[in-house]
C-alpha cells in the first residue's frame, strides 16, 4: 500500500491483549462496547486526530486475546514507548498494549500468514469459580483419547463451510489448517482435568474454531461420531456438525507475518 | 460423627473457591456482599434452617480462595453429593463447592494445623488485562535475586506483630511460619516475569502475608533494606515495615487438619 505515497504517513502496529467477557467482540458496533471502540478512541485522544484500525483477528464477543495485532496510518510523529505508556493510560484495565511498533509503510495487520488460537475446556465436576470467564466447563464424561484423536479431523486444506454459520459470506470457504492439537493443561483440585486445543491457519472462516470444539467434545460424549463429522464436512452442512462451543474458552494466542 | 451426643446433627466440611474480586470479603457484614453470606443463605434454602458456618481463613475483600475449607453442623440429613450439587446450583458463578464433606463430630474448620496462602506478583511493562483480578503489578526494576533472598526473614517462630496493622486485637501475636519460598512462575509475552510466593503457617495475623510481600517487594526495588525489615520486626513496627500488597495478587491455596 502507498508506496510512494510518502505523505500517507508512518504505518503504526500495536500488540494487544485483552479480556473479551465485557466487550461486545473486536469490531465496532454503534452503541455496543467494542476493543477497536476503546482502542480508536484512545488513539484518536493520543494522536489527536481520528483513526481507523485493521486488525488480524475479528473476535467474536467474549472471545479473549494475549496477543492481538492492529495497525493504523497516522501523520503525527509516533514515539513508540510513549505512545504505548500514553495508550494503556487511555484504555480500560481489561485491554492493554503490549508493544508499539513502528512499521514499514504498507504493513497491514489484517496480512497475516497464520493466526494460532487456543481454546481451554474444564472437564471436572466442580463449577470453575476462578477461570469461569476462560474456559468452557463440560459435564459428562469426555473420553479424552478420543478428543485428541479427534483433531486429525480438522487439519488440512480443504472447504470448511461446515464450521461456519456464514457461509453464505464467504466467496470461498476454503483454508488451510496448518496444526491442530489436544493436550492436558492442568490437573484440577478435587477430580478433574484442564484439557486445551490450539490451532493455527492461515486465517479463520466465522465461528470456525468454535464448530471444531463443539463437534470434537460431542465426539468425546459419544453423541457424534467422527464418521458423521467426516461426513458433515464432505456434505458442507454446518446444522450436521456439533454445537458451537462458548465464546469464553477462546483466545486469540498470536499471529505471524 | 454423634458419637454420644446424637442430637447435635451432622457435622460437614465445605471445601470452596472463589474469585474475591467482588466480595467484600469472607465474614457477613450488614448490606455487604460476603463469601459467608452466600455460603449461608444457599445451605438455608437447601437445608431449610438458618445455618453458621466457620472457616479456615477469614479472607478479606479481594482475597481469593482454590481451597478454602468451612464447616457447619445440621440436624437434617446430609448426602454429600446432593448437597454439593444443590449448593452449587443455589451460589452464584464466583463460588464453587468442590467438595462436601460428613466429618467427625467436633471437626472446626477453624482448627486448621497448616494454611498455604500464594502471592502472584506481575513484574512486566504490559498492563496485566487478562490477570488483572489475580497479579500485583509492579513498575520498577524488581530485583528477583533479592527477593528470593528476603524471604527467610520470615520463616520461623516469633512475635509478627510488625505485620500487622491490628496487633491491639490478639492477646499474642506469636506465630510459626513454616515456609515462605518465591519462584518464577511464567514468562510474560512480551519482556517481563511473573512471580509467586508460598507461605504456610499454622495461622496467620490480619493481613500479614500482604505486609509480607510488600515489604519484600520495596527491599527488591532498593527502598528498603534486609536489615530495616529485620529491625522493624525486632521493634514491632508496622509503621517500618513495607507497604501493604494489594489485596488481589493473593489467595488462600489449601488447609491442612
Amino acid at each position: 500500500m502507498a508506496s510512494g505515497r510518502t505523505h500517507q504517513g508512518t504505518a503504526v502496529r500495536l500488540d494487544l491483549a485483552y479480556d473479551g467477557t465485557a466487550f461486545s467482540g473486536w469490531a465496532k458496533q454503534p452503541g455496543r462496547r467494542t476493543v477497536q471502540g476503546e482502542v480508536e478512541r484512545a488513539l484518536g485522544i493520543f494522536l489527536r486526530h481520528p483513526v481507523i484500525v485493521r486488525v488480524a483477528g475479528r473476535t467474536d464477543a467474549g472471545v479473549h486475546a494475549a496477543g492481538q495485532v492492529a495497525s493504523f496510518v497516522t501523520g503525527a510523529r509516533v514515539v513508540p514507548e510513549r505512545l504505548r505508556l500514553g495508550l494503556n493510560a487511555l484504555l480500560p484495565e481489561d485491554v492493554a498494549v503490549s508493544a508499539v511498533t513502528c512499521v514499514p509503510e504498507g504493513f497491514d495487520a489484517r496480512a497475516a500468514v497464520a493466526r494460532t488460537y487456543r481454546y481451554r475446556l474444564w472437564l471436572a465436576p466442580e463449577r470453575p469459580a476462578l477461570e469461569r470467564h476462560f474456559v468452557w466447563h463440560v459435564h459428562g464424561r469426555v473420553d479424552t483419547e478420543v478428543l485428541v484423536a479427534s483433531a486429525a479431523v480438522f487439519t488440512g486444506r480443504r472447504d470448511w463451510r461446515a464450521l461456519t454459520p456464514s457461509a453464505h459470506l464467504y466467496r470461498d470457504c476454503t483454508r488451510e489448517v496448518l496444526a491442530a492439537t489436544w493436550r492436558p493443561a492442568a490437573v484440577i483440585e478435587g477430580c478433574g482435568e484442564e484439557w486445551v486445543f490450539e490451532v493455527t491457519a492461515r486465517s479463520f472462516l466465522h465461528m470456525m474454531v468454535r464448530v471444531m470444539v463443539g463437534s470434537m467434545v460431542e465426539v468425546a460424549l459419544g453423541r457424534l461420531t467422527l464418521d458423521d463429522i467426516a461426513a458433515a464436512l464432505t456434505c458442507g452442512e454446518r446444522r450436521r456438525m456439533g454445537r458451537t462451543a462458548p465464546a469464553r474458552g477462546l483466545m486469540l494466542m498470536r499471529v505471524a507475518y
